[in-house]
């Protein structure tokens, strides 16, 4: 048996997916994985209550869920999550609670709950001053300072894909330019691939990706390959990612960068010493700083989740 | 009399001068100036320990120093300090205890002491995530986050003036290009108007500001005046700021702003509203920080160094 408090269910509430899992000392037990219900949040919260009693038989443990979007103090999703039928704001956490029968709930933002994840029970072990970075479709981040979840006084921190790294005008999905993300982001380098594939500049990852988002691993077989493009957009990527370390460090000073996220996994070790190489060049002091990939994979968010709802 | 533990005595270490004060409830009551010695740190504690001796008749208040530089936690200064005759590591704290012949000493980064004295009594009251930024020679900022000043694991935090803003190419007194100093910091601003001056773009600031470095009042002339090169940089040095404070709102969420040093006063209210023009534009989400000037004045620095000594 475990002690009491080290045991929680842990959800993530994706787009795409919500995973639920039973999580005990940091490591997933059991997991349950359906796709997100399209009708809104009473739909999503119903189903997650009926999974969190699958994996509950006590009806008694604490459960967390890790929410795309801001998140309030009161845990209350502010911002419009990319979700059909989820205007903000949206009480998760009575919701969650009264659907689940128990008062023992937390949520928070899902990126930062899975930073928390990657440092207490992942790549940040023993680092108190560090930030996980996901590169995927966007470029999420947690920060975490003197071993403590940075969120703000109004949840806002973390949006590291949202600096400027002085790398030219390419525009972000939220309409800024030269923000990190721009360069470093799968749907916005898949979106420069494409314009320049429309102007004669091919590349198998426009070939293969077909009509939709081009994938993680079609962007790994492209370098694999040696795509040009694909090499060039990485190169980038990477660039962008040492310059946008820099300005973290000069800022707050960190030791540890983990890096995790579809793309980061599925590019790894090369690309992880591009970044290192990117950041060198760029860092303002004499910092190193150790740039490692991610440990927990997919499960970072119900761990992190589980971990929130044991410390909130 | 001061209730105890109010009262200490804050000493402002400088390139130019050395400014010691006694302080009390964060506003100072008396204070000394002399030039700094040329001759080394030995000559320099020799000089503070004596303007101490001056302030202090009960030779028992404890004393802070803020230093120009990296300060480690055993209060050793760690950088090469603009100062001649200076080799790092200088154990300040020690000579200072020694010289000052008590135990109660500290030191610190003296932006960073600056800044904390600005949060506790100065434009930053009653805000607990905020920024204490000095637009002078160059650009130096103390980041308070839930009410505690981040130095950071390496002591290394707050260098604002050393990020990226993606406005062009300028070189920044550290090399780094498209650093926000590059913009905003005085002698990188009065290297451009001379590098301009020097291809026919004349300018008042270089006429009047003669062989050595421009001065912040020559700057606030030749706005009034309408020189079209100061109303140029002052411009630019605004929309660098602007879309730093962005950078660091995405990170970690602050809601305050204050802007002081030497050309962040003599440019006041315009200057603010221009910062304050650039953020909005350049921010992510839509998010109000206040951005106000700064209320200590020089006295900031040793009120912080004060401060320091109080709560170390």
């Amino acid at each position: 048996m475990a002690a009491q408090g080290t045991e929680a269910i842990g959800v993530d509430l994706g787009g795409t997916n919500i995973v639920a899992a039973l999580v005990q000392d940091g490591v997933v037990r059991a997991e349950h994985k359906i796709a997100t219900p399209d009708t809104g949040p009473d739909a999503a919260i119903a189903e997650i209550a009926a999974l969190v009693a699958q994996l509950d038989d006590s009806g008694r443990l604490p459960v967390g869920l890790g929410a795309p979007g801001q998140v309030n103090e009161a845990g209350q999703l502010l911002s419009k999550a990319n979700l059909p039928g989820w205007e903000p704001p949206v009480p998760l956490a009575d919701m969650l609670a009264s659907a689940c029968h128990r008062s023992d709930v937390a949520v928070g933002n899902d990126v930062n709950v899975a930073a928390l994840a990657e440092q207490r029970h992942g790549a940040g072990r023993d680092a108190t001053d560090m930030m996980v970075v996901f590169v995927g479709t966007g470029v999420g981040s947690g920060l975490i300072l003197d071993g403590t979840l940075r969120t703000g006084p109004r949840g806002l921190a973390g949006e590291f894909g949202h600096i400027v790294v002085g790398l030219g005008d390419r525009v972000c999905g939220c309409g800024g330019v030269d923000h990190l993300e721009a360069y470093a982001g799968r749907r916005c380098m898949s979106a420069t691939a494409r314009s320049w594939h429309a102007v004669g500049r091919e590349s198998q990852l426009v070939h293969d990706g077909g009509k939709r988002s081009i994938k993680s691993r079609v962007y790994e077989a492209a370098v694999d390959a040696g795509d040009e493009v694909a090499l060039d957009l990485i190169a980038t990527a990477a660039e962008a990612l040492g310059r946008g370390i820099a300005t973290v460090v000069s800022l707050v000073d960190i030791e540890r960068v983990v890096i995790g996220g579809g793309l980061g996994e599925r590019l790894g070790a090369p690309f992880i010493a591009r970044i290192d190489q990117a950041y060198r060049e760029a860092r303002f002091a004499d910092a190193p700083v150790e740039i490692v990939p991610a440990a927990l994979g997919d499960h970072a968010g119900p761990i992190g989740a589980a971990l929130l709802a044991l410390t909130a």
